[in-house]
């Protein structure tokens, strides 16, 4: 063996004994920083490995990566979280400062904020939201599971919350061979949680709530539609606890309605109103399934829609499936609007892309017979980031449209 | 022949005795509300056929599928200007009712504003812009040159302009056998038009301005930059008559610093600062190419980043070119940025769509050695609709980037 061969060999086993060896070739991604890899991007595993607990990660070539927790019953196996030479600890610090910083600069202000976004925050597996006085996280990962205690210490420290609520309610959470978990971690907690954006306040009951209370990723499209819906009748679909409807109804809107299968979230959005102000008068709740609503309607005699229905595409496999149902839901609506009247409506599901969707409503616009234009795409939530090296993190899309 | 082939037979004759007939097969667009016909879809013309001239379209089975211009100098020979049965100069007047409706619907209140945006209103080849009393025209296409005067007829009778300008300065001119035109068509103009934005006063300098006179397609942009401005030091590359700066600066911005090529740019910039209050010291004018500008600073003192270049790829042919070029830019921008500082960037070539722009970006970062996050998208003006059957008019894409 040369010198040269040695160092490489020696590199290699050192490496194989306590690390995560990706095979060769597969490290491109990680030196673009993303945080993702896959089954068959790994050569091995050292002896003695634990899944959910942090391992070095190097290349085929002994050259170290960084430090990642890893899974062996997922085939998205293991998740970076420190790029280079800098340790695990110390790198998932100062992206939990970072990712704070960040929110200081763009929402001084507001009390209902994502603090955290996973992968685009360079936590993987990890959300953190600020409602009122308090935190609310949401962990998907094993590994995330692991640090949990080191996150809320963390936490607790840099920002002294009243409490700090779990709710990692996520089917994805069984694929990590984790259960679903609600419940305080520290602190104290009253419900209802008091929370304000821009001058109207809300109340989230977090143990009932959806996702981790409220939907922070539509608080620019709530100001949109309080920009738009002054003087119009608007028909809030898919209402949950009526953040777009308040919105519309601060805005100027003359009535709203309400259309939510849940009675519990319509229960909601009437505290909501009343707390804000608005009479009975001012508002119908529906309690009903969106579509049957739809199909029964003979005309919508709404100068503004909102269709902000659940992800129909929870896994790639539903692709198809929803397709269907966004072009349904679509062209329902589109078909009934009357002329001159806005129509705004969004997908969540990280499956149906932007594009994809496009062309759906293109399609369910062909088939209503009516000439649709784009007004505005959806703004992003500031604190919703995306990096620019994870993609992935983008799921949120939707469209201001006009029928004419 | 049999009754039903005679009847095809008659309606084949006719049609092509005095309409164009598409190939078959190659209705499918335009049945799709699609304006556009390539030659390629062209099976044949009538017999004193005249460039420009409007005349109906057939399918190769002699259905109507509605009226459009031609100029067989292009590869890109026909625009419809009406769908159907309905024909074409009624199909203009309620193209125009419905665009000036939908803008009344979105902009009460403001004083420049697109009109008409092209294909997106099903006016191929027509701009019209509002700037405050006046009207500014831009003619694309030889069809549309040939409608001029009904259509200055139409707009001085729905809307009493002060003025209608025409401002036709395209290379695309060129390809349909136009020269290139400006000029009072109605009316009595005097120089520089004043426009109010937001509480912002500009000076347009219709003769020397670029494309129609004033960015109406940043607008939203502008909003941006005023909201996220406050205490930091922008500089604005490529900043023409200095909208991103004024609004920085109305935003609560200590500095801006402005850098273009133009001196006449920036000569209207400053009369800009002054008309608003602003004194010399909060503004730098620089008037330097932006690349050099970059190569020769060490470091970026900003805290807010503008780079709104003019299309680097005006062709299909000039795609590699303008990557490298965008690349370039937000590379030297990112690598000398601060930590903790934002970056808003865009690109204006329709060649260049976003997915790209997006990959761009994600290299010039990588390149530069910097994270990078994308806080917002680019935020479609009002104003510029996209026909979804006309996806073509989608041309700005821009990010908001906090670069870390």
């Amino acid at each position: 063996m040369s010198r040269k061969e040695k160092i490489r060999h020696y590199r290699k086993n050192s490496a194989s004994a306590f690390g995560v060896i990706l095979k060769p070739g597969r490290e491109q991604s990680v030196l673009n920083r993303h945080h993702w890899i896959f089954s068959g991007a790994i050569q091995s595993y050292p002896a003695n490995f634990v899944d959910g607990e942090i391992y070095p990660v190097f290349s085929s070539k002994g050259e170290l990566l960084g430090h990642g927790y890893f899974n062996r019953r997922c085939s998205l196996a293991g998740r970076l979280v420190s790029f280079g030479q800098l340790g695990p600890h110390d790198s998932l610090k100062n992206h939990l400062a970072e990712a704070l910083k960040l929110r200081q600069l763009v929402y001084k202000q507001t009390e209902a904020v994502r603090l955290v976004n996973g992968e685009s925050d360079h936590l993987p597996g990890l959300i953190v939201d600020r409602y009122g006085p308090g935190l609310v996280i949401q962990i998907s990962t094993l590994g995330m599971e692991k640090l949990k205690s080191f996150l809320v210490k963390q936490l607790a420290g840099l920002l002294q919350p009243e409490f700090i609520y779990e709710k990692s309610l996520l089917p994805s959470r069984k694929e990590e061979g984790l259960e679903d978990f609600e419940g305080l971690l520290y602190g104290q907690i009253r419900e209802p949680v008091l929370i304000e954006e821009q001058g109207i306040k809300f109340k989230v009951y977090l143990s009932e709530a959806q996702k981790t209370g409220f939907f922070l990723d539509q608080r620019e499209m709530r100001q949109l539609v309080r920009q738009i819906a002054g003087g119009k009748k608007v028909l809030d679909g898919f209402s949950y606890t009526g953040g777009f409807a308040l919105s519309a109804l601060k805005g100027g809107a003359v009535q709203v309605d309400l259309v939510d299968y849940s009675r519990k979230a319509l229960d909601t959005a009437k505290e909501n109103f009343l707390l804000n102000g608005f009479s009975e008068s001012s508002f119908n709740l529906i309690n009903q399934d969106m579509f049957d609503f739809l199909n029964h309607q003979k005309q919508l005699d709404y100068e503004l829609v909102i269709l902000d229905p659940p992800a129909f595409a929870k896994k790639k496999a539903d692709e198809k499936s929803a397709t269907k149902a966004y072009r349904e839901l679509n062209r329902l609506a589109i078909e009934k609007m009357p002329s001159g009247s806005f129509l705004l409506t969004f997908s969540c599901s990280y499956h149906i892309d932007s594009q994809l969707f496009q062309k759906i409503i293109f399609q369910a616009a062909l088939e209503a017979g009516r000439e649709v234009k784009i007004i505005q795409r959806h703004r992003q939530a500031f604190d919703h980031p995306v990096s620019i090296f994870h993609p992935e993190s983008d799921y949120l899309k939707g469209f201001l449209l006009y029928v004419s």
